[in-house]
């Protein structure tokens, strides 16, 4: 199991499972009858709009020329306009269709009004429709054309677009404050450290920076200590229960008619049953179950109930259900696949992508080599050593070029990051929840004056970033209102440098 | 004249004259009967060493994964080794030999036995000896090959050098400051900026990072002005007999046998004289004059006495010559191009490189675009329209892309800096002598209490950084000594910030 737990482990959401290329052997994500395409319930928050992008900026050869169409989501409504100096919120996208990013970060519509902020989500380069080379066909057929793909030429991109607009808008003078989670939220932080001309500050929110090469503070085992301790804070038996269930799966699917007996108890498709397939599926809802362990429902990764985590161990709980284990399991596996209650059965080949993230593989295989491997002996998962070593060997196998596994702390740093930073740059808030499997790896200790940390030990995966609700816990709300009063801080620093008015603006 | 002035003022030292590609109008540099070869008296100053190379950091395609060898020259003589975490200064190579600028570099030499510093001068890619594809040949010949000649390769080729020898030396927490003078002094601050975890702060000197685009600082015709300002100061008569030659040496060009004049009066071999060309070569006299007006004799360009600028208006001025206008130029222009007396006559095409510059004709053409083409009413030179257009024009014609002139800005900012580095970085002393024609693109004014600008009326082009010697005027000495006040600070509060002992250094 170990092999396929750190395929996806590698992703910092699930591309690496809906990938074909080159891997036969992985967790599938969504079930067959499940269609989350995008919702159209948001179709008022943006206008869509296309920037001709430059292929590669920081060469000169005559194919660096070249461009592609980057789309950009864009909202006028809460604008107080380019003669007001009024500030330009922009969400560097992630990887994977750039509108299911926009309408998971409400926290931007939700201030954008406070601010009268102008609003813009910009796509990452080879995800959902920014495709260069006219489509996914030749753009990721090989290095030749995947090799454009890189977290440098995505910056570059996003202060190249950012420059663009604004000069169009004649809103030099706007300050724009970056957005991001996850790596969207490593890229925020790097915007803010590289391009501190485009952006006067970043609210990086779940934000792994530290998850590189031997950085102290990201040990391999962290991000399965964290899944295992979010579900043993819940019960210990519930914990005791999944740990005991991988040599039990194992051992049904040796006996004659097992493999049935497992397709049965899951309700998996007639199509395909595999032990490993079922394992790395099981662990997929444990995974990302604890990194979207919201408090109120949500529908990011999937549709689910408020704590997903505490639903799924009070399933796996249950006193009604007698001795079956794996009837306990299929309860939990059953409120992260199926919330809706729409599932028939789960195929385990299903390969779909309905959120554009194909592409990952290609950043996880060459720059974003991710130190989180490892289950250490109380994991929740089979026990295994750190594979780091397997890892770089599998991506010089399979891939086309050998990984660059120093390039990201070579580029952007992270060792000693408080002794680097501490007296070197400034506005950034790196947010994260200790439930979030990935604040591992996240910087949790604030550096300086302005460039803090904002930890909430209930929090999940970048969940200050979502749309508030009525019923958001109180240290949420809190957090949130920390986080507007740090960046009021960082307009009011700004206009106040360029000689603005600020009492003009209708912050809260 | 205007065109040609253009070239050579695009280049920060002189590469643009020496090149033959595509360019059949430009003036030529050195006399050919002087050889400037590389002095061997200093080969005891350092080791030369080589350092495999990726060619593209940025880029994941196949060929981004070849690599050529960079040479990098050494001193250990001073360091206080790894257990001391003794400092290591690093040059940043600019547009030619590594070797060259080592040696113009006196200033880490002087006080790296202060510091106990290990020296380190890493070679510019595409210049010198640190050439791909195996050599020029291949490397120069196309966009396909010289493509990978860009500033952003350069910095991180040298942020992946010093990683790389820091990590062999186990010297990870040895303090890196970085130097760097014209282009090299850009590529020291923006090193700073944009690798904070490599380098603790940057002396860069003569740096024009605001002769950009549209930055307001960066007039196009500072430049010229300068030149002309440095004649006019020393005396009047000299500005106004060099700004009436122009007129003179082109009507006796059109006069039957005005050629032949014009040959004998400034000694021009017999294979070529054209009067364009004896214009540039003239310039090239009062523009590098200008930029190594030093106080004490040099060979940074050429063997020049103490002061060229003060003597070549002594020899305009001479009384003792009559009225002949063009003796008294002839008498300027020898001692700009040959002060060492060997000259027997002045080759107008010889494009000989002794300083391995021929590169910089590509950066100038792709993104250092630099906005100093123009000429002022009171110009010692033609006045002229600052040429802009006419040299994007020029560009997209010439060469095989289309520049771009917005990169440098997108990339390294430079718009309205004061604000932006106000609150952001740290560590940066940009020095500027107001009598080198480059100091109107500097940052003259001091950003913050860390990003200081030191500014010397008397200094020419990276006065700051050539070795001591005992005829240093007194406002060069406490300049340097300013430096090293700045560095010491800089050192000691990294030691304090990671718990190491200052006081067991011997700082001045």
């Amino acid at each position: 199991m170990a092999l396929k737990l750190f395929f996806f482990l590698s992703s910092l959401y699930l591309s690496l499972f809906s990938l074909t290329h080159s891997i036969n052997n992985f967790p599938p994500l969504f079930p067959s009858s499940l269609s989350l395409s995008l919702s159209t319930q948001y179709e008022e928050l943006y206008e869509t709009k296309y920037f001709t992008q430059t292929l590669d900026h920081f060469n000169y050869q005559p194919q660096s020329y070249q461009t592609f169409q980057q789309r950009y989501l864009i909202n006028y409504t809460y604008w107080g306009g380019a003669a007001n100096k009024s500030p330009i919120f922009v969400y560097m996208g992630n990887e994977g269709d750039i509108e299911w990013f926009a309408q998971n970060t409400g926290f931007m519509f939700d201030t954008a009004p406070y601010f009268q902020a102008l609003l813009v989500f910009i796509e990452h380069r080879y995800y959902g429709e920014s495709i260069p080379f006219g489509g996914k066909e030749v753009a990721y057929k090989n290095a030749t054309t995947l090799g454009y793909l890189s977290s440098t030429q995505a910056l570059a991109d996003y202060a190249t677009l950012i420059i663009d607009l604004k000069k169009n808008l004649t809103a030099q003078e706007s300050p724009v404050v970056v957005f991001g989670g996850s790596y969207g939220g490593m890229l925020a932080a790097w915007f803010r450290l590289k391009y501190p001309h485009v952006a006067i500050g970043a609210l990086a929110s779940s934000a792994p920076i530290l998850d590189f090469e031997d950085i102290n503070l990201a040990n391999p085992y962290t991000f399965d200590e964290i899944v295992t301790q979010d579900f043993r804070s819940e019960s210990e038996s519930c914990y005791r229960t999944i740990r005991g269930s991988w040599q039990q799966i194992e051992d049904t699917a040796q006996q004659p008619g097992g493999l049935e007996k497992l397709r049965s108890s899951f309700k998996i498709c007639k199509n395909y049953i595999d032990a490993g397939y079922l394992e790395g599926w099981l662990s997929t809802a444990y995974v990302y179950g604890a990194m979207t362990d919201y408090p109120t429902p949500s529908n990011f990764l999937q549709p689910l109930p408020a704590y997903p985590v505490k639903q799924m161990c009070k399933a796996i709980d249950d006193p009604t259900v007698g001795n079956d284990t794996f009837a306990r399991l299929y309860g939990a596996a059953n409120i992260y696949y199926n919330y809706t209650g729409n599932a028939t059965c789960f195929d385990l080949n299903d390969t779909s992508d309905p959120h554009g993230m194909e592409a990952w593989w290609w950043q996880a295989s060459t720059e974003m080599i991710l130190t989180i491997g490892g289950m250490s002996n109380d994991s929740i998962f089979n026990p295994s050593q750190n594979n780091y070593n397997n890892k770089e060997t599998f991506y010089k196998d399979s891939f086309y070029d050998p990984a660059r596994p120093t390039w990201i702390t070579t580029e952007f740093g992270g060792h000693n990051i408080s002794i680097v930073l501490k007296r070197f740059g400034s506005n950034i808030i790196f947010f994260n929840g200790l439930r979030d499997p990935w604040s591992g790896g996240g910087v949790l200790k604030s550096i300086s004056k302005s460039i803090v940390a904002i930890v909430a030990p209930q929090g999940a995966h970048h969940v200050d970033l979502r749309f508030s609700t009525k019923e958001d816990p109180e240290w949420l709300q809190n957090i949130r209102k920390r986080e507007i009063k740090i960046i009021t801080k960082w307009l009011k620093q700004y206009y106040s440098d360029v000689g603005h008015p600020f009492a003009s603006f209708n912050y809260p």
